[in-house]
């Protein structure tokens, strides 16, 4: 191999692992100076952020746009597709766009343990709010449909708590930070837990 | 008139005002107490507050249902209809649901006063973020739809400062607060300048 055909060789590894290295990917995906004033959703990244039937869409986000004191995603779940059970400190607000399922809610974060929770419907054009720190669900129970639901959190990025079940001491609660489509931003792994 | 005949129509004029005050219809749509966990956007208090061409709909609110730290509006838009020329120091993000319009926003905190705003089109599914401080308007320039849009502030309740045009002084923008729709829940009249 002469010094030229190495040459291109070195330059052929360093076009390829640029084109095709996450951390690429993933910063032109996440930087905060350069996206329009006005963008079409339909054209923001979207990624199951191997969650299983959850389609993620940060519409303005705290990594990826620069935002301070709000955050708003685009979920969409597949049929039986859901949330883990989770609480966090920050207020949150869904609006349902499409489809139809399940928020189940345990108010009892002056308990040692969420219990059973309530169950309430989520249909078109209903929204409902999560009180602070109250666990909670979201589960797409419709069998035939996608269920679409824009969310509105504030002080992000969130930190979530994650419970095992209903059972599960608060205290035994797992952190989640960052959560999978901030820990691409933040290019750190997705950890459940400090 | 006898004692009676005075005590029954004391009574009519009691019910009569308790029914018909617009203060009591106020004070029912804007209490923080009772409303369901999940809400019929469709059925939630809709009002033009004479503002022409606005329909507005607090979605979830500061003063009407004891949020902290974001609120969210659906606003309508006639054609032709628009925002006053305005600005302040929140977050604010929209999404457009149905219809198109005009976006203008003159990104100029640092001069004196506005300028001329660059002007861009906003599409159904599109979304866009102000700046804080930056003087923008929203305008329904289609003239065969209405402008359905989600707004999302951090802050509430808001505090703007409208502008009679794009080059009146930042110092002389008009504070207008509370805004209508917070008025009716504070009982307190709209004013644009304090």
């Amino acid at each position: 191999m002469n010094l030229s055909t190495t040459t291109i060789l070195i330059i052929k590894t360093i076009v390829l692992r640029f084109l095709f290295s996450p951390a690429t990917a993933q910063a032109s995906s996440c930087s905060i100076k350069e996206f329009p004033v006005v963008r079409n959703i339909s054209e923001l990244p979207q990624d199951d952020y191997e969650l299983g039937g959850l389609s993620h869409i940060t519409i303005a986000g705290s990594l990826m746009h620069g935002m301070k004191e709000i955050e708003i995603w685009l979920h969409t779940y597949s049929p039986g597709a859901h949330t883990p059970i989770h609480r966090h400190s920050c207020e949150e607000v869904f609006v349902v766009l499409k489809g139809s399922g399940t928020l189940f809610l345990a108010s009892s974060m002056h308990e040692k343990y969420p219990g059973k929770p309530q169950e309430f419907h989520i249909f078109p054009n209903s929204t409902f709010y999560i009180p602070v720190n109250d666990a909670h669900q979201v589960w797409n129970t419709n069998d035939h449909e996608d269920l679409q639901v824009l969310v509105i959190i504030s002080q992000p990025p969130i930190r979530a708590f994650v419970y095992e079940d209903w059972f599960m001491p608060h205290a035994a609660a797992k952190l989640a930070f960052p959560i999978p489509w901030d820990a691409r931003c933040l290019e750190a792994p997705f950890k459940y837990e400090l």
